[in-house]
């Protein structure tokens, strides 16, 4: 914390954290790069090759300001989901969009509601804007839609976070389990439903869009299964009420010329869309009979990666995890009891795969020995 | 205004305003493209070729998140100005870090000044987080730094907004009148030295950048002399203390892949950098030319848009300003007067410069048509 007091009060008592560390910074500290990465939940099969191309021709016009209306690319967003352009906001990744959401909402001592250990960048914004975050637990290792709506009720939650499927266990409700929730939400509460990784889950995820409900906002990435994590955009889907709120408050040019050229292009690719969504599901089952040959039990994941159960308790799931990257393969894993028992291993490439399975016996022979002989 | 009483009450009372609306949405409604685009203060020359190739480069690596630290690109910004990379804060442009700078010192009711028709950016954020604005009128077309501080010293504002050049008008103070301002900061102050186009101004126009002073923000860009607008990214140099505290409210995966390696290549390339600001100084020389050959009296600039006098009032340049975009001219010009006197004109290619050469006399001749033969 800093001593400065010209800073807020709010400001001065935000510890120094930050939600991830990336994984360049640990290559730096290791002083070589990673054999595998798949700690990030990034699509290693890329965007779309029209992406890739939409964003080569867009380089050279870059000298220009992106369009802050980003009128080409919110219209092929509304046309791909069938809602009305005005019920879409695009900004810098979900994790942008989650801080203007809380920043809407949220004055400090208000209450949001989310699940013991699920997405921290959530809990970040909320702490950053000064909200009080009450938690529920998993149950399951699943985010419980009874749970957080009870918990609302009891500190009357402005916001509820879920993320469906979930990030970092890879589960998911159906589509009537989601409507069910979304049709419980309190008038005075908005749910945060943030569907990042539905693309990849299986039909019957997604409960259907209705934008003339105020009371849920969806958000939507370009990172996950369109491959473009490191273009920065997200979008949410809502009331066109609500959406129109953002523009208050938001950094309108924030989304610059070619982060719109690949997101335009890869809504429009369809086909990549399907293709990626078998490959991962192959991916899925590979990490899952990798994790299987190694005695552990892979949770089933609508996610583009598996949360594999070590078998014991986070100490030992955390040097499994340890051994793993000393080895080259970067994964991260859940970060609370009980879902810590667990590693979070990203589907890859084959090579990627080849790399887990050559380390994984290593690194829990190696646990094991460092914990007496613990299962797992 | 919205009656959504789930809105934090700061956001119900915000105006839907946006600072700026952009080209595309003039030509969505006028239907048809500008001829020449020239209201934005972008770039017409482009980035480096060097950083064109390294974003077609870094499109096939979209798939990755980009370092959230940005380790080479801030690493390279210190060496460029004998600094250290702890001195360097990234953003998604100066927009996007003038909004955190304004969430990390001002709190609701805290007050801000800056100058009457200065960046209106500033005074959205200020804005947004409920802050107070205090305005001080501009002294012969320049910001005027014995205004701002007598004003923050009657306020005790938090934050004092300088840029330097100044947007719109063009005018600039050396650096010592800068350092003079920069030494005459209160303690509890924060001077916000935005130098978006101070690479475009003569030599002898930066202060020495002094990391040990907590007084002083500076602000830069790659939008202007980089020609990177459409990429967005901007940083903020200052005391390593007060560059940490970005770190517990930014969106640490806002910038992205393909904007990091665009940066370092252009950060990378001061030859390009030293063509574009002779370059830049021909094309001012070729607009005051034009509007002297119109009677109008340009200011004398030192960035890369030249702001015009047509010698009425703000009505008449108002009206200049829309037979001119009537065109295709796409221009901008001061909100405020005295300076909306004023229609600013940014530095184009030839033809850019034509067109304006051959649209001008018939918007002034039109222009006095209407306002029944009133000078300018």
């Amino acid at each position: 914390m800093s001593t400065d007091t010209r800073l807020t009060p709010l400001v001065a008592s935000l510890p120094a954290t930050v939600p991830f560390v990336g994984p360049e910074a640990q290559e730096r500290a290791r002083g070589r790069p990673f054999a595998a990465r798949l700690g990030a939940n990034e699509s290693v099969f890329g965007p779309s090759p029209n992406a890739i191309r939409a964003m080569q021709e867009a380089a050279a016009e870059t000298w220009m300001y992106g369009d802050p209306e980003a009128h080409d690319l919110r219209h092929a967003i509304a046309a791909h989901h069938g809602v009305g352009a005005d019920n879409i906001m695009l900004g810098e990744g979900i994790d942008g969009l989650l801080g203007l959401t809380v920043r809407l909402f949220m004055r400090p001592g208000d209450c949001a509601v989310t699940s013991a250990g699920a997405y921290p960048t959530f809990n970040y914004h909320v702490a950053g804007f000064g909200g009080t975050l009450h938690t529920v637990p998993y149950v399951k290792d699943c985010e419980d839609p009874a749970s957080l709506l009870a918990k609302a009720a009891e500190v009357d939650a402005k916001l509820i976070y879920i993320a469906n499927p979930d990030n970092p266990m890879g589960t998911w409700h159906d589509a009537a389990a989601m409507q069910a929730m979304i049709d419980a939400v309190p008038e005075t509460s908005m749910l945060i439903l943030d569907e990042a990784y539905v693309d990849l889950a299986p039909e019957g995820t997604a409960p259907d869009i209705d934008t003339t409900n105020p009371n849920v906002l969806r958000f939507r990435t370009f990172s996950k299964a369109h491959g473009l994590a490191g273009l920065r955009v997200g979008y949410v889907i809502g009331h066109a009420d609500v959406i129109a709120v953002y523009d208050r408050v938001r950094n309108h040019f924030g989304l610059g010329r070619v982060a719109q050229a690949g997101a335009l292009a890869a809504i429009q690719d369809e086909e990549w869309l399907a293709h990626i969504t078998k490959t991962v599901a192959r991916g899925r089952e590979a990490i899952a009979q990798i994790a299987r040959d190694n005695g552990l039990v892979p949770l089933t994941s609508a996610t583009n990666f598996v949360t594999v159960d070590c078998g014991a308790d986070g100490a030992f799931a955390r040097a499994v995890l340890a051994h793993l990257i000393e080895a080259g393969v970067f994964i991260r894993m859940p970060g609370i009891a009980p879902q810590d028992r667990c590693i979070r291993i990203g589907v890859g490439s084959d090579g990627d795969h080849a790399a887990l399975a050559a380390a994984l016996p290593t690194a829990l022979a190696k646990t094991r020995e460092d914990h007496g002989g613990q299962s797992g």
